[in-house]
């Protein structure tokens, strides 16, 4: 754990160019997410799945009569609606969008209780069954996302009533969970309010919410195990689900000795968000460390090379070291995103590139496939490998589907996509007195307040395709140190200051160049990543990937597609000296590099299914694209582990 | 179709040696497995499931009281074992086995009702439920195993009692089925009592039994679909499970319309067993026709290399062409059994090598691994590849289990085993009026009445180890044709005459070498069969095989078991070039030839799951042993395919 603890720079202070990759998304979420998705939660889009969710607020609100309809955590996707339209306010003055969010923002006060309580599901449908059934019911986490969107809606606006709206909720909370007596010593089944309460201390100042989230935390794997207590005195015999255990919940041990990720991949992420986020604010080295154990167990034993969590569809989890199947994947968008909160928030406690490559490596690939180009399509799982006639015979896959849907009965993933990439500013800068931190690449301006004065630093690039380029312009020459990450991908970087080259190992320290000097302004720095095709091999252990390469360049991850290689992608086996080129196709798929080259494919001897003799080999081209952006061209297979010879 | 068609002799006619591969098992049938079923069957073996099938006969015979337990086809268990213990006689004579026999006998007659109706379920629990639900309920199912039991019964010893009890059973389900007024045209969920029939036919010469079984295959799949109209009448509105599908009964289509295997795959051999018994006894080559393309896509897109037939757990089902995960593989024993009993048919339709292949494949692979060694625990599941971890925390892998067991609730499979094996002497040899047929290698001794008189023949063999010798001796001198197989497998089979060599290449007609020739008291024929290690590749559609290979020789497939290479199975390269050699070890695993040598294994370069560098390598020794021995040494991992290079 540093002494000093970073500062991430949040949108106000940075600004992504409109051009840049991410650029194009966070413009996206404003222009087409955002009024998509609201369409879709007022069940305005033909075909979608029903969402019925701002109407419950309707009905709860008493402004509609009817009943309630949707799972239990319906409401969290108008929260995560109002968060993520809460960034785009910050990113972009919208007087249109910020009318709406203020409507809505009424609707939600409207349907709160007076004693402060807000979920539609138990106001409409069960005001009994309030606070019963932790394990299951979500309350908690519901609040969770609305106090985050409460937090972001004053951040970005100024704005205050949804922050109290929120604040009496968590106030309602507090009275009910804690310690003291007369308090339920319960925690939530679905972490997320855990870093929700860490948000609204940090904007509020109250203590009791950092004390509940660390409560919440602390209790959690206690035995008895309260879980189960709820359970007996509601006077339940069965579990949930017949495979149902407490590690499903992440509360199969308290969190400190907690060594393995274990259970629903999203609730982990969540959790283990919110513990380095008290590790920081109470500077409790027993939770970072526990943090440190979690996230080596989790990205060098339990991580696909896309960034994607969960390796069994059942229970949405986690399995064991090195069991990362592609085809059966789960991969869930929301656990990749949650694996880019967790990551950014490892970043505060220990500067570390190891956070930020995870993080980059979610960010484009396991987190971005979960989005179709246009932005109104979305997987839920992300399989690294498709046989459509397989997932449509094998009940092994019946989690999967083969394009992008317009919406789920289950809808966590799209506005958590819509409220993560307009944060996305957000992600690219930290600074603490000293220091300013490039974690991400993107054409963007940041303005930061150093010790020794404002800094604005110009980023210039076409990352993930180019190289990258900086201006500084402090508002006074002043000296500073620059820190820059030197991405793990890349084996050979270059640094030239005011086009002299620096020595970069001397300069990097844990992942990041530290360029220290008296900064004048116009001030130039050009970095250049070397960006070869690179084939990534999983470490042995993992049993699928096994002779098998994944093709890589810069933080991208690749995949072939059977519109561009022809069916039956098994069959094709790259030599291991042949070469792929990289080429930037500016039509295709939104602008993206294609690799191609040359590789062979098996074809059978004869009609035979078993054979002494080997197959034969032809020569085939080879083309493979960016993973997150395959199935936008039709159904089809999809690889990205390749065989190698 | 054959113009003559082969006769198939039975055990009467032919005696395995005590000391040959199958006649070891066939002994063990007799002396363990009959005794320790029958232990299982009357729930006297510890920490077994419950079986209670024995004591459902008694309280339908009124001799107990009590309830019945078990499923809707527990009857058949108790079928089976008599159907095999009646094998046993047939074999060895045993005044014990016997009597006991006799006993049982006496037992099931009781619990015939008066008008012939035999099924403990319905006569204790549900006697109105009767015939009212063929799809799910066995009721013909058991009814087949009875048919099959009292045929074998019969033919074995004599007696006519048991043959008595289920021609009356046959005549009051000739009553209640068919197409004449009042009578329902159903047709059985689970297919056996069809191919029971023909057998029944056979030995009575009853032609309306023929005409039952020839009624049950071509009602099947007509449309109205019967089981719904069935269910229509029983009020029912769901399906017995979410997924199922005609198919799941081989009901989707009519039988000649067939042309992929699909559904429940022991339900299909039984179904196409019947199809070629029917096509054989009428002549019809439209049924034929259908087995042959049947045929042809189980056993070239639908089959593994073990002979295990079913792809998927979930329906116990077929799934798609070149569909083979050998770790979620179901292949269940009574698949392959069943694989052996059509493809034993199948020869008599067309005397072709592939025919007998299979079922080779099947006996020495899927078959025999469904049995421990000492025959008293046994595998359901058929699994190609185990990893223990992935057995016990993947919820994919739910249907695998990592010991045998020593019985099932649903414990089709053990007197499935204990009848083939014991009925495997019939499987061996063939004639036609000139023609002897050898199919399988066993030191045997066939005693067979041809056109000209009676010959026997002496087989003497160590297979599947080694060569054979046959010696013949005709009762008078005279000329036949002794057609011996020449197995697929083998690249170079050598035959000597009375020491001379042969041209095997102009004796072999579709894989049978025939020996013509005026053939005197004593004289020997030579078969040397080349038996290498050889590398089976699939067809490159097996994604699951790609870049692996399985070892073989002669018939037997062989497997790595962690026990002899060490945990983590699929790290091992086998070099191309690299040399296997076979050893033959007694005291290892009953007796088994070893495959050893020289092998790599990748290890990993870092403790990262990612990294661009390849896991250097290390030389191993690697030991293979037959796939049907594996699982005998405690719990561990275990593969079939390796990867090559």
């Amino acid at each position: 754990m540093e002494e000093k603890t970073l500062e991430h720079l949040d949108p106000g202070a940075v600004r992504v160019a409109a051009a840049d990759f991410w650029g194009k998304r966070i413009l996206q979420v404003k222009e087409t997410i955002i009024p998509y998705q609201w369409e879709a939660l007022n069940d305005r889009v033909p075909g979608a799945p029903k969402s019925h969710a701002v109407e419950n607020f309707r009905i709860a609100a008493g402004l509609a009569s009817g009943e309630f309809y949707g799972w239990v955590f319906q409401d969290s996707d108008v929260a995560k609606w109002l968060e993520a339209a809460s960034y785009c306010l910050w990113n972009f003055p919208d007087p249109e969008l910020e009318q709406k969010v203020d409507e809505v923002i009424d609707l939600v006060a409207q349907a709160q209780r007076p004693d402060g309580y807000l979920n539609t599901y138990f106001t409409i449908k069960d005001p009994e069954g309030r606070w019963k059934n932790l394990r299951d019911n979500h309350e908690l986490y519901c609040a969770g996302h609305f106090i985050e969107a409460g937090v972001a809606h004053y951040r970005a606006t100024g704005k205050g009533k949804l922050l109290e709206v929120v604040s009496r909720l968590a106030d309602h909370i507090a009275d009910r969970f804690g310690d003291g007596p007369g308090k339920l010593r319960g925690y939530p089944g679905h972490p997320e309010i855990e870093l929700a309460l860490v948000k609204l201390y940090r904007v509020t100042g109250e203590r009791r919410y950092l004390d509940l989230a660390a409560f919440f935390v602390n209790e959690r794997g206690k035995t008895p195990l309260y879980f189960e207590l709820e359970a007996r005195a509601r006077g339940e015999k069965e579990l949930p689900w017949p495979f149902w255990t407490p590690a499903y919940c992440q509360a199969h041990l308290p969190v400190r000795e907690q060594k393995e990720a274990v259970g629903h991949a999203v609730r982990a992420m969540y959790l283990y968000s919110a513990m380095a986020d008290l590790a920081l604010e109470l500077h409790d080295t027993t939770l970072f460390a526990a943090c440190r154990t979690l996230w080596e167990n989790v990205t060098e034993r339990r991580m696909y090379v896309t960034g994607g969590l969960g390796s069994s569809a059942q229970g949405e989890a986690f399995t064991f070291d090195y069991d990362l199947p592609p085809d059966r994947a789960y991969a869930e968008t929301c656990a990749s995103i949650g694996l880019v909160f967790w990551a950014h928030r490892m970043l505060r406690l220990e500067v570390d590139r190891t956070y930020a490559d995870v993080m980059e490596r979610a960010l484009y690939n396991g987190v971005l496939s979960g989005m179709s180009l246009d932005g109104t399509a979305y997987f839920y799982v992300n399989p690294l490998e498709v046989v459509p006639e397989a997932v449509q015979k094998r009940h092994d896959l019946q989690h999967v589907v083969l394009s992008r849907q317009r919406w789920f009965s289950c809808a966590c993933c799209p506005p958590n996509l819509a409220r993560l990439l307009a944060s996305l500013p957000s992600y690219l800068y930290s600074k603490d007195g000293e220091t300013l931190y490039v974690h991400l690449f993107a054409e963007s301006e940041v303005t930061a307040g150093l010790e020794k004065g404002r800094v604005v630093l110009l980023q210039k690039t076409g990352y993930p395709w180019e190289d990258i380029r900086f201006e500084v312009f402090p508002e006074t020459p002043q000296e500073f140190t620059l820190a820059v990450r030197i991405p793990g991908w890349c084996r050979e970087a270059k640094i030239r200051v005011n086009g002299e080259e620096a020595d970069v190992s001397s300069l990097v320290e844990r992942g990041y160049a530290k360029i220290r000097r008296f900064w004048q302004r116009g001030d130039r720095v050009e970095l250049s990543l070397a960006m070869p095709v690179e084939r990534v091999r999983a470490h042995p252990g993992v049993r699928d990937a096994s002779g098998k390469v994944a093709l890589q360049r810069g933080p991208v991850v690749f995949c072939l597609e059977e519109v561009d290689n022809g069916p039956g992608l098994s069959q094709i086996v790259l030599p291991e000296e042949a070469e792929l080129c990289a080429t930037f196709r500016p039509e295709l798929l939104g602008g993206v590099v294609v690799l191609s080259g040359e590789a062979e494919r098996e074809v059978a001897a004869s009609s035979h299914l078993y054979a002494f003799r080997r197959p034969e080999r032809r020569r085939v081209p080879l083309t493979a694209i960016p993973y997150y952006a395959w199935g936008n061209r039709g159904v089809g297979e999809m690889t990205v582990w390749i065989r190698e010879e």
